[in-house]
Order: C-alpha cells, then structure tokens, then sequence
C-alpha cells in the first residue's frame, strides 16, 4: 500500500486537485492519496508548513506532496527531499521543512528538473505530482535529479516564542484554525515554564507582529484575563481558556466561540502571557 | 473491503480530518473512507445526526465514525454502538442514534475508554477512530470497551410532525441543505394523509420554534400558497413547490431559488401545511 | 482498477455526494473515485463541462459521471456516452460533450430509463451513480439503455473566439478559477497569431455578453494595458499578464491577485485583445 498525503491552496471549486490526483494515479494505480487540505489561503506558505506538520506525525508513511507556490514559473528550485519518516516533494520556498522535521530531519535533496515544454503556471500537475508518483513507485531520491545541499533549501523565518526574565511567555501566533482557535508558536511545556498551568488564571497582551520585548510588561493592547483549563469544557460557554492543544502547543480558545475574533489576533500577532496576580 | 464513513464539523482547511484519516490508515491500510460531510456547522448534532440517518441507507455496510461534539474533554461519554446494518462510532450525544435506527436499531453499545494521556480536544482522532478502526478490523465491540444499557444513551429531542384534527399538516423543518430546500420533519406519506397530492395547491404558514398548536388555524405569519408537485421541474422557475424529497421526506423547493430564504424560515422553526381551498 | 470521475454543484455541506459514493462502491467495491469538484455553482453546466474537459486529459482511463442538473426530474434525457478515451454519465444538456471531445469524440450514446419508482430529485443517486457503476463494472454501453443518435444529443451553445481581421483577438471569457484568473474561449495558439508572443505588450477591451464585432475597434470599456508573459512570475506583484495557461488556452491573472475583479469581467463577458502600439 503506497500512501501520498496531498496539501494545496488549490481551492475545490476548479479540477486542480483533481488533475493532481489523475496524474498520481495514472503512474501508480493502486497509490492511496490523503488529501490534507486544499484551502490554505493563495500563497499562505507559513499556514501550508504549520498544518501539514502537525497533521504528518498521524499519517502513513509515504510521499507527502505539497504546491503552496506563488513563485511558480520563476526561478524557484522544485526539490523532492528525503526524511527518515518519509519523503516530501513540492516548492523550495520553505513549505516542506517542518514536515522534514517532525518526520527526523532532511538527509538528502534533490533538485527536480522542470521541462521546458510544460506549463509554467501548474507545477503541481507537470512538475510535483510526477515526482510524488516517482517516490510512491519505488524510484530513489537520487534517481528524480541532481542532489543538493540540504543547508541550502530555503527556510521560513523562524517562529518567534521564548520565556521572558520576568516569567511571562511572549510568542506569536502561529495557526488560527476553523473554530477560531488560536494556535501559539510555543510548545505547551512553555505554559508551565511560565508558571501556566489549570486550574488557574492567566492575563494576555496582544499586539502586532514585530512588537518588541517589551509587550505587556509596559503595555500594548489591554489586558485580558482568562483561565487556565484543559479543554474547550474547563470553562463556561462563551468564556476564554488557555490550554494544551491536540498538536502539543499552547493555544487560546472561547468554548463555543471564536477566540481570534474575541482577542482580535491574527497569525504572526504577538501574545504575551503570566500568570494572574505576578504583576508583570 | 472494509468502509469507515466519516462525519464531522471539522472543516476542510486545517488538517484535523487527514489525521482521522492516516490513524485510521495507519491501522488499517486497505479500509476505504468515504467522508459523508466535514461542514456540519459547528457543534450542530441535529443536523449532523439528520444527514447521517439519510446518507446511511446508500453508504455500504461498514463503521460510521461521526463526530460532532461540543462536549469533547468532558463527562459526555465516548461510545460505540452496534445496530443489525452496521457499527456506529462518536461522542454520545445523540448524534448516532437516527442514523442506528436506520441500520435496524442498536443492538449493543459500549463507552469507549479515554487514556488520560491523550489530548482533551481531539478525540476524533484519539479515541474515536481508533474505535472506528479496531472495528473495521473486526475486532469485537464489546472488546472496545464496558457495556452500556443503549436505554442510556443520550437523545435528541423528538422531532416535531404531526397531522392535526383540522385536517393539517404541522411540522418542524428538519434540514435546510445546499440548494435551500425545507426539509420537514414529516414522512412523505403524511402529505397524502393531508391530501396534499401532486398536482394540487397548499398553504402554508410559518412560526418560530415551539409555537403551539394553533399555527395556521389563528394566523402566524402571512400565508403563502404554492403548488404540490414531484420536482422542482414541476414549476416554473422561481415559484415554489411542495413534494416528497429523495430521503422521502416532504419538503419545499423554489426551482432554480432559495426555498429557506424565500419562506425566511430555519431549521426547527414549524410549518403548518392544509390543501388550498380547505379553509383550515 | 476501475476510475470513476465525478463531478456535481452539490456542495459538500450535505450527504449527496458520499450517498452516491456509497450506491458506487455498494455496486462495484473495488472502484475508486476521483471527486473533480462538487462546488459547480448550481446549475452552471457550462462551468461544470469546461471544468470536466479540462481535468479530464489528466485523468485515468475510466467512467466520468457528471450531475449538473437542473432540469431533474423533467423530461430532458439521461444519457450514457461512450468516447474512445472512456465513458460519461450525466443529463443529456451539453454537460458531457466537451469532455467527450476531449476523449477522442463520440462514438455511442444511449438513453437511460428512468424508473418510475425512484424520486425525481436525485438522479444522481438513482439513475446517474447506478449507471456509472455499471460501466465501470464491465457492462457494454449499450446494455444500459436505448441506443439514440449522438447528433441529437444536447449541445451547449457555440463558444466565441476568432481572429478578426483587423488582427485582434476577440474571444469569451470561459472560466474565472478560484484565483480569478480570467480563461478566454481562446487556445493559445490564436495568441500568437494576434502577433501577442511574450515578452511583450498588449491592450485589452471588455464588455458584456453579445456584444458585436466593433468591440475594441470603436470602444466599450475602458482601455486596458498589460504584460504578455509566460507565467505570474514574469509580472511584479499587483500586476496584469496575458499568458497560456496550464489547459493551453489564452488567459489573464494578477500576480497575487484577482484578475476578474481588476479587469470586472465574469464568464460569458466579451473580450478583445490586441498588441499595444498596433492601433486597432
């Protein structure tokens, strides 16, 4: 059984996706593909790598096929690379490095060529799903094109998440999710470095992106205050809980609410958080 | 052949319906997953358990892993339950007993264990496919977990739909699907008994939830007259039509329109339908 | 292996789609199906029968079910066709033709019964899925219904592109795909032969369905200019380009952004289309 899981910013209203699968198919006819989603937002590259990372570790191994590619045509490498836990294939424009990652790290790369006859403008169809078929089928890494230097794929900026002096946990927001839950930059283990842990209180600042170290120790956004809890049901309906995530980060919800519309954040913003009555 | 059907208010843009679908995979590589919808409405069992109970009879015998569940990480218990057509997996909440009546009522039924390991968020993919696979494998329900009295498990409340003394037919709107049909609660077969038969004429009237039994007889909301017929070609386009739907349930059409819109009615709102000319 | 294409505008909020899944796999459990997409406006069967021509070179050999079907449950026809690449489903309105076309053209058609006993609403379950089955489970063509004339087979109305003889390009827009990018009725070819090879630039007219001959030539909207190139990469972000796309027709995007809002065009509106600096 040969599994590739399947993640685009193709949207399901055109027949992209489906082309994808029809070439898959058409190399390797028993291959199984798991579409992971088809409606990250055009070109949100960081959103595509946070979602199929934390979505690879419940896979089955085998060939991880991902098109988040604005800068389809250009001079952009097309790579394939090769984890212990499985293979990835799509954009060198950092969209497979967390995935690599979670699945042991990238051991080796290859640049795949790209025809001229085809299209510049649907790499996944000519280019990226021939690949994935290639690796599905059996083909070496090495065999798709000429090996590059793992040091050399490009990577997303790095996320921004640590535990202040004061005892505060300052990071980004990484993923805001269908339910309005608001995924953190920072492993869970960060809340209870900071003291964070349910039952409790906990106050949050939010800002922009780019804010300094200084968010919530003099200001920024007004405070709120939320508890500490364990899931959505740790507090009343319509109430905001900070707690431990299903993917292992800290993150923000309001049960039966939308707690991004309720803080007012959006990816890449700033939150600060500490424990209720520290004063920080 | 082992089919998984798989229902959920996750959404199509993160990746929390690809992890039910590689632990499922993982577990069992050759069972086929026929996803039934992932845009139930947040937290909306009813209409979740009514799409479910219409799809089941078309779907191929197998598990039904649905999972709808504002309750998760709370007392609200996992369950599986076995009806004479097929295995049924999800929160206990009401969301499969509809869908178990169609494949001949519950036989048996257990509460999932819960480790205390897993996260309180995601049970779709810790506990319940799991579940769902264990028994697409063909292990035993009652080796999934303890046994529970099925008189136990949880309801919704019974549906409205009923024909009146006066002749009328009062019914609750069950579904409102893509198209804005007005799906009503009522067997097609009550229609006749009202002697609303193509090609006829009906009124009918409007109310919110829980209006009394004197919808219709003293008024509600204006009066609307419409043709009973056997599809929406049975009009022309943009008048409304009365018929029994392809699940067999009566139900209001605009051809080529918007029937919720048009009536301003939603579901669980109740509508009261007479023949024209009968004087209810 | 057996393939069954599908392609529908029942929107993925509802069973429709896994119901007909299930009557194909209850049938033929071996099969696998390749959704092309269910999210056709309702009713638009020029979209649906650009979308199926376009996807369907790409797929594998196979049965191609297709339901945009507004006149359900009427008298138009339920057709099976058979085309040297493969066979197709649907209501006899032109939804098919242009997918067979691409298949090699048609050899056969036949007509399917449809049984009284079955509800007028969802031929696609009822009359359209039992079919597809069919054929993908081996039975011949013509088996499955009355053998009709393929010339007396529903077509959609002729698309518009031609070269007029002042050396423009006039031509329809097609498809607007889920990036706006604006797809003429035009192969690329015909680019070319209007003198617009990249790199270089051209001047664009829109207007309205059915506007005459003069479109360009004596006015109508605003004049727009813009890049002729290979790919969104050959513009800076923000900006128009006329290229060859992925399917080999003329078409028109936005680097990052709409094309069919910048330019406010939708499909069926007229398009011209001529080499900046010629003066037409």
């Amino acid at each position: 059984m040969t599994f590739i899981s399947f993640t685009t910013d193709y949207g399901l209203a055109d027949g992209f996706v489906a082309a994808c699968h029809g070439v898959i198919l058409r190399a390797v006819p028993t291959a199984r593909i798991i579409d992971v989603t088809h409606l990250v937002p055009r070109g949100d590259v960081r959103r595509a790598a946070a979602v199929l990372a934390q979505t690879v570790g419940s896979l089955p191994r085998g060939v991880h096929l991902a098109v988040v590619d604005p800068g389809v045509g250009t001079a952009r490498r097309a790579v394939a690379v090769r984890a212990a836990g499985g293979d990835l294939v799509g954009p060198d424009n950092g969209l497979l490095i967390a995935a690599a990652e979670r699945l042991g790290g990238v051991e080796a790369a290859v640049t795949l060529p790209v025809p001229a006859a085809v299209p510049a403008t649907f790499h996944g169809r000519d280019v990226f799903a021939p690949a994935a078929a290639e690796l599905a089928r059996g083909t070496e890494l090495t065999a798709l094109g000429a090996p590059l230097d793992p040091a050399t794929l490009v990577r997303l900026p790095a996320l921004h998440a640590r535990l202040r002096s004061d005892g505060a946990l300052e990071a980004e927001v990484l993923l805001v999710d269908t339910f309005g839950n608001v995924q953190l930059a920072a492993e869970g283990a960060l809340l209870a470095d900071a003291g964070l842990r349910p039952p409790g209180r906990a106050l949050v600042w939010a800002a922009a992106p780019g804010t300094g170290p200084s968010l919530g120790a003099a200001g920024g956004t007004p405070v709120t205050e939320l508890a500490v809890g364990v899931t959505f049901g740790s507090v009343a309906p319509g109430e905001l809980v900070l707690y431990v995530d299903a993917a292992g980060m800290a993150a923000i919800a309001v049960r039966d609410g939308d707690a991004a519309r309720t803080l007012a954040v959006a990816p890449a913003d700033r939150l600060a958080l500490c424990r209720a009555g520290t004063g920080v």
